[in-house]
């Protein structure tokens, strides 16, 4: 099931990961009697099957590639079904550690989009624990159940095709993340739903936005510890004698916005 | 124990994050009959001891605070006895998320340092999974072991009190991360130790050496998909009609150099 | 005067840059029987004159340093007198190059605050061109005029001691910048002063502010090529086999919004 | 002449910025009888001669432009023919400032390139100043000439097909600029070019370069105040009410390396 580690065999049924060069990779899922194409030439998945991970293959063009076990990372990155922007690493993984996620905890998501950032809610709260993402719209719901399904972490995620804004109905959650374009709406429905001191996330691409629901978790009451920070991720072209910061980068995700629960007084 | 979700009430022996605001803020252990003391005056354990997390408190000289629950960052942040250069969130959850871990992982560490990465390693594979620390310097060994011993993540981590470049004992691991001055000196037992496809992340203050980790890798053999990245932490000023990124910041933690084990063939 | 070019021998009178490393600097002004103190000792400033700049000097205390001719930049940065912010050199040289400044130019600015970028216009179009200044603040009038005199180049700038939003004398000027926190207040002015065509740069130092000048430039009609950029400075230490970023930098400045005069038809 | 700000009407060979938006703008000279066309349909220019800078203008498909007057900016990004990578004006700004750059000023170039600094630097020396610049490669010669031509900045300017690292006639110079791919080679004659005390700058792509010189610098003795710097330029989207970093960002362009000819002693 999507990212397993178990066999360093590629058997089956496996994921792989197939490696050209940073730009050209894909994750497929090997089938007997299946085949690879793409516009550097084919390859049999039965040449693949029984190969250790981490070994080279041919295509028919002789140009190679390296088989390697998809991470996370991968998946949304290669295979993931994508009906709306989709969350980078760096914006993920400190939004999974500022939240303060580990294994056995329940989350509340507002807002799956493509599942995503449902993923690595999944992935870290895992196996014991469970997300509930909300999300008003049925196109996404039934885009990011399948997503979750090919990785394997469907059973971790409660999926509810509803408007948070009316309400949550989970109580004494660890955490929540909203990703929508006015998270102003939920927060109410967020802090019923938070225990408290816990923290929420929100994501959120303007400075007017961020302007808007910063003032508004003031002037509402409930809410401490108010942050707002941005990652920027600066790649390196590293080549023999020559390194230096790639030339093409990403100007801007979005803003990450933390408030703590407090308790209205 | 350490980082406890499980009571919304602070008890006797609870952690407690006393945030007044963004900089004075304390991660300290309520004790009955004890009281705590800063340059804004003192409050009794006491009067902590059966409220709600999320409560406001009152210092002695009127000063108020809330109290919340640390996450692992208040913990690394505010408890940990530092010995050494600590990691920063951004950097160790980038590398988390990139590394692939989730529950019940099996991880390398080269260079225990203080312990906040092995917090940040253990805290994604528990309950099943296991961290396996090595580091030279046995005053780090102990800083570390206390460190963990705090959060409750101790019994995660297997601190081993040697140098892994004379060989590491584990096999079949599912990631590796290094965080030594000589990182190449560590190549080829961490090679050992890993799964096939694997991935192993470093983390390297200067680009001198990020240049010479790289041509090692290449030179090595055994390695693909060596990536270089840097992440830039930008935080925001907001206060009442007035956003603006704030005047300091970080300028550099350090780079990540991540790679994946490759069949030699 | 000021900066002065012509001589490669330090005089009586000269203005010296004395470098210890990239901290301890001073610019100075040499003058025969003084001497100059700080906490490494003293020099007698006899000792200095006569030498050819880049020449090493040595402190009662034997800590040396070397003496250069002090650009712009170090006047501005180590000899004026501060009574606001001063504008960076970052900046003022992307300012003065969009504006499309060269020698003979005239040019307007609104809020001379210290003086710091009246100096970098009045560098740029002297000798022919002008800078007129407009500045509420007699108190700031007096400092910048002061500062400018120090560097040779207050006869290249007209300061008025009014406010522009009450209009401007002057018209068909080459360009106008202008630094004030409520810049829609001189919108028109600067307006009515510009040639057609003609670039005024504001800078600008919340989100906020940005927002209201763009939306009033658009709304009021007249401005086009609207522009909104900022400008990050990375410095490296640079060290032995050791290169790496600062550890601390300047995480904003400010915004920079730069807008050309259209005719309204 | 180039970039001529006497007049405010288009005459016939007045160049003309026509700019559409924020992509489609291109600087033309404007000829009686001539015609302008691009994808967006056509416009006679005797409709625009006459014209004050800054009016609308209507193309054949009743697309609306505004015509400015061109800064330098907009002639080197639009007018230049480029053989080589072109210097970013944030870069160029930073090096003239930074050199000290004046009216009247002679400076010394190393590598011509396509001519857009040298641009920069004959519009700071202007007109008493003048701009010495070395280059190997004759097509680039040819192809600086014609550029700095058509900015009517050729006569501020006198390139000379030679290797700088066989020596450099001029001597008592205020400045230099460096911009080639081994500059440790042209460290001396640059050192016997420059006034004592003057700035010399490098514009540097790689981090090993950088490496390089800095040490070269070091090494060989007669340079202080060494300084590796870089600058990130972050553009901003400002539509209505969504103000937003730009998705897309150059992430690097080069480093600048700046030193001070000290005396060797």
């Amino acid at each position: 099931m999507g990212v397993d580690n178990s066999s360093n065999l590629v058997v089956d049924g496996s994921w792989v990961l197939i490696a050209m060069d940073s730009r050209k990779r894909w994750v497929v899922r090997v089938r007997k009697g299946g085949r690879f194409v793409c516009d550097r030439g084919y390859i049999d998945f039965d040449e693949i099957i029984g190969l250790e991970y981490g070994s080279r293959i041919r295509f028919s063009s002789g140009a190679e590639a390296y088989i390697y076990r998809p991470t996370l990372i991968d998946f949304i990155d290669r295979v993931f079904t994508r009906r709306s922007q989709i969350i980078y690493p760096k914006d993920a993984a400190y939004i999974v550690v500022n939240l303060g996620l580990r294994s056995g905890m329940r989350v509340l998501e507002v807002g799956v989009g493509s599942g995503a950032m449902a993923s690595y809610l999944a992935n870290a709260v895992m196996p014991g624990g469970r997300v509930y993402s909300y999300e008003v719209r049925d196109d996404m719901v039934s885009v990011a159940s399948r997503n979750l399904e090919l990785l394997g972490l469907l059973e971790y995620v409660v999926i509810k095709n509803r408007d948070a804004a009316e309400g949550v109905d989970e109580r004494d959650l660890d955490a929540a993340f909203v990703d929508i374009g006015d998270p102003w709406r939920v927060v109410d429905p967020v802090y019923e739903a938070l225990k408290p001191a816990s923290v929420a996330g929100f994501f959120i691409p303007t400075v007017n936005q961020v302007d808007r629901l910063v003032r508004f978790l003031w002037d509402h009451g409930g809410w401490g510890d108010v942050r707002v920070v941005e990652l920027l991720e600066r790649g390196y072209d590293v080549r023999e004698n020559a390194i230096r910061p790639s030339t093409r980068m990403v100007g801007h995700t979005g803003y990450i916005v933390f408030a703590r629960k407090r308790l209205r007084m």
